[in-house]
């Protein structure tokens, strides 16, 4: 059994924070879409007034496998007493439509899928297509 | 033709925010999602590290007609221009599948609508699911 440890984010974490959202996009087939560089992670997640907060999970594997030993469980539990603490009244999690593990994680959890539930849709602008808008 | 003007909210504003929450929620069928206080939305927005920003466009109608008066387009313009001067790479929406007229003033801004075209769901956590989770 791992044991594991569950912590706020510091500046130096950031390369291995960019390290997994880049095998996490590997992962969900979108590694075109990372674009974001350490020193970006670094200056939006550490200045005054932060873009992101970030948790971190400290692994002691016990054996080579991680999956399974209820790491995901463990960092959501977190966010729930974070964002409690916060005065937050709920949190959302984005996940792929074939991502059944994750899914059913979630919903095991208590979670609503609220795209099935409502038909919320996620509409991304970027780039060129910002850029027109802002006239720049 | 109505004369628009998009500033950044106050926090004199928020009476008038949670009115216009309470109809967009009315609009969605979904009003008994707004547990929101004016009293929560002037400590969200107006304290020093702050939940969220809100622009707000002051409408003068030349007629009773303000519906199709591009203030949707002029507010996302401005919501692109704000997110690139800080940095941002990109910004999302949400909006609820039998929306048609919002998608398709998103599609044609230069919007991708991320559920369609990559299958993204949102799970939602809240209230006793929420506790449970943090164990309160």
């Amino acid at each position: 059994m791992a044991s594991v440890r569950i912590r706020e984010a510091k500046e130096g974490d950031c390369g291995d924070m960019l390290r997994l959202i880049r095998e996490l996009a590997e992962f969900e087939n979108l590694s075109d879409q990372v674009k974001i560089s350490e020193e970006a992670l670094r200056a939006d997640g550490f200045g005054e007034n932060p873009f992101y907060h970030c948790l971190v999970a400290e692994i002691l594997p016990a054996s080579g496998e991680l999956l399974g030993q209820g790491i995901g469980s463990k960092i959501i539990k977190k966010v729930a007493e974070v964002a409690l603490d916060k005065g937050c009244s709920q949190f959302r999690l984005a996940v792929l439509d074939w991502n059944q593990r994750a899914m059913d994680l979630y919903k095991a959890l208590g979670a609503c899928d609220l795209t099935e539930a409502e038909g919320w849709h996620f509409f991304r602008f970027e780039g060129e297509a910002m850029r027109k808008l802002a006239g720049k």
